[in-house]
């Protein structure tokens, strides 16, 4: 079974973006399932119920979140009956939304978990622990499992893959909007990447006007974030083979589509 | 011009994969420069004057350093007579050592930058205004100009790259030990990657013990990290081309060498 | 000289805590001089020129500010002409508005610093080396110096306290809104206080209602954070006794008004 | 019943003042109940066998901890059979130690909780989800019920409070080393205080050498923390009176010795 993962979508750049390759991309890898992380997709900053519905229309099956979840509003009027939205599984109990969904390919079941991590980000529930229990609820149903891990830090990704080799079929990471390169099959069958980068204005800085963040650097005062407009975007995606019958990741190949990587492959 | 850089030297593992592939990299790449990041080399935790030495023994012209610059206290000993070592510029006035260090390529000088970041890391002086002195020091000797940023956060290191678009050769990211894929050439000429990678155990989390730190995650206790030893190393680089006339950054290139990337081309 | 400091005032409370009070205190400290940081005036964020004017008619000489200074953005438009305003002094350089103010008390000039920390804060310059340079510039016209500390870490404070012992007259914190119990008159003749605490609603969290504060704390969600309307507030200010020849602080007094504490002294 | 605090101990000049305050503080204010944080009695890190019996020797009944807890590793040798005393009860499961011990005074129980921050602190699970089960434990067998909470943020701590008040007899912050000056009865008669202030060298930074820790804030380079070898001592800690039977505060009374405050009343 083939995954498809597409990184945090941003702004309109990026809807465009994934709008325009996200079809053609489904072909090429014949993706299975297509997994979306939507957490900046409303202009940088949370997602809309017409966006989510957006993303599915052009392809995605499921939509994963991160700590930007929560920056529109209206996410609450929608969450608890979006059955293709997973937020962080480890926001405390009683908050809207699930971290774990299942979708069904074909015959088989895929459970879907977002978890997000602590380290440079404000404290929530150990992701650790949280994951665990997600993972134990998945597996009543289905060997083929898929995290996203939306956190920051390297230390805490890297971590959060080794804990799981052997338990998830794919985490990848989420969050820095950097793609890293680092994608591999760890010993216990689980396919792995720390981050696998943002969709969206590719001069920006992560998909933020770059003189705006480059003068909040300089000058320490508040700073309006706006997301460019422009044509010229960056793609971030994997895509990972998973074995159907014993839920083992068996390869995990980056995509990154820019002006400067016109093609790939 | 061709300057290899090579990204965080973790302990005897990262030393060992840095001396056996360090004479056949400069080859393959045709180096005419060659930097290494040091900050890590000693167990880990900063640099001996021995290990420092080492380095330049097997092939290395310039050692760049970074926040862990200064965990083994000899380095206070040594570091002003060591004249291809550079530690991060914006360590406030009265620091030892330098930021700047020139290296004559054939009749060419080259400068060599470090600088650290302050985003998720302990405050020191603001990066962009010390870049900004370095490089005009820099430019009275010469247009060819390699920054290694030393940082956490992406943001701050594609802040950085935006920033000296022009105004460096080339701007590599060090200190999150995973490698990005977004090496890039900007607009304005500069060669630019938000992260190298670093060169230790590869079976590790950031080249420590995988079970210590995911123990310190688990718990929130005190955990002591250990440098695992392995023959199992990724050895993470970049390799950039710098016109010698122009100083323009005209390419550059990822290296990862690991079990899993066994041939690099 | 007798010095009257109150601490940070937020929103409409705050300032009508101040309207009512200020007379009464400054007849009974007899204060020369009466300093106020109004950082949080404006609804809890950042100041108007309508309200700066309102501290300086309600009696203020100085208003001091903190990292909230920039939340309003008319600051921008009257901060350089605003003689009785002091911004922290370690934003970079060509950041409106100054660190340093001079205020004449009869014949005999005070100097007011206000200076900010980095720790648990935005990363801006090192507030101990540019304290330096503004007490310099301030000792050319004056030996009697009030230096407005904004920091968050009680180490933080406690060392610039220290540094500045023999340096200062008087070094007051601010920013936590939490009253210290530890003024004191250092071995040099530094009148000294870690925090002097807010001037706001009482029954609060730091000036914010507290229901939403706690929402915030239990659910990591992101929570609209207002000031509550109320008569019960709390004042907080010190009075520190500062000897006109030689600049010494003599004396410093708590001040801390509440339902709780109806009377002082 | 009168309960008596003491804020942490710093290394031996915070033991020596124990030792030599402890007994007339215990006549002086008839304490039925001592508790004593020991986080940093030994040289300001952690806590040794041999130190929580010489505390208790002293007259303490009960000792608290808090994020240094764990610097000494003999602590995890002992934790499990030292039934007086109480490590912050949210470090993640299976975690030495408890959060939550009863003592007996006279024929009343009294349930004295241990419970740690995160803002600005390491991530673990949530204090307040915690404090409520430990609370909801403690009330099945008294209604006397004592918290230190160990925080380093005001906002943290008040919240706190407020979140406790009706819940808890006295809820008393630590870990700052400052006292705060705003200790009260909420509305729902709960004593409460935002920091206790620490017991250890008297010019000192949080009872540290002071020249060190200025010197780290202005090199930024590591730096050895020492406990300065002195006579001159601050003891900090509070009385608090809470009705026996009904369990709720009455009164709460700061306690600050040293050598500006010779007397406390
Ligand atoms: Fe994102
Ligand atoms: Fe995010
Ligand atoms: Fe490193
Ligand atoms: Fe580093
Ligand atoms: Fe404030
Ligand atoms: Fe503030
Ligand atoms: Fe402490
Ligand atoms: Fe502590």
């Amino acid at each position: 079974m083939n995954i498809l993962f597409i990184g945090d979508i941003v702004g309109k750049p990026g809807r465009t973006a994934l709008q325009n390759q996200l079809p053609k991309l489904k072909k090429q890898y014949q993706a299975d399932l297509t997994i979306v992380n939507g957490e900046n997709a409303a202009h940088g900053k949370g997602i809309t119920k017409n966006i989510y519905q957006q993303i599915l229309d052009w392809g995605a099956d499921i939509v994963t979140l991160g700590n930007h979840a929560w920056d529109k509003r209206e996410i609450f009027d929608f969450i608890d009956d979006a059955h293709q939205l997973v937020r962080p599984g480890n926001y405390p109990e009683g908050t809207p939304g699930t971290g774990l969904q299942f979708y069904k390919v074909g015959s088989k079941k895929v459970a879907v978990i977002n978890i997000q991590g602590r380290t440079f980000m404000n404290p929530i529930d150990d992701p650790f622990t949280v994951v665990d229990q997600l993972i134990e609820q998945a597996k009543k149903e289905t060997n083929v499992i898929f995290v996203d891990f939306h956190a920051e830090a390297t230390s805490e990704k890297q971590a959060m893959g080794w804990y799981l080799d052997g338990q998830a079929s794919v985490v990848v990471g989420t969050h820095t909007h950097i793609q890293t390169s680092d994608e591999r099959i760890l010993p216990n069958k689980t396919a792995y990447i720390t981050d696998v980068g943002m969709t969206g204005p590719y001069n920006s800085i992560l998909g933020v006007e770059k003189e705006a963040v480059i003068r909040k650097f300089k000058t320490g005062l508040p700073v309006r974030f706006d997301i460019p407009e422009t044509d010229q975007t960056v793609l971030s995606g994997v895509v990972a083979k998973v074995d159907s019958k014993t839920g083992e990741g068996k390869n995990i190949k980056r995509i990154l589509i820019n002006d400067d990587h016109l093609n790939f492959e």
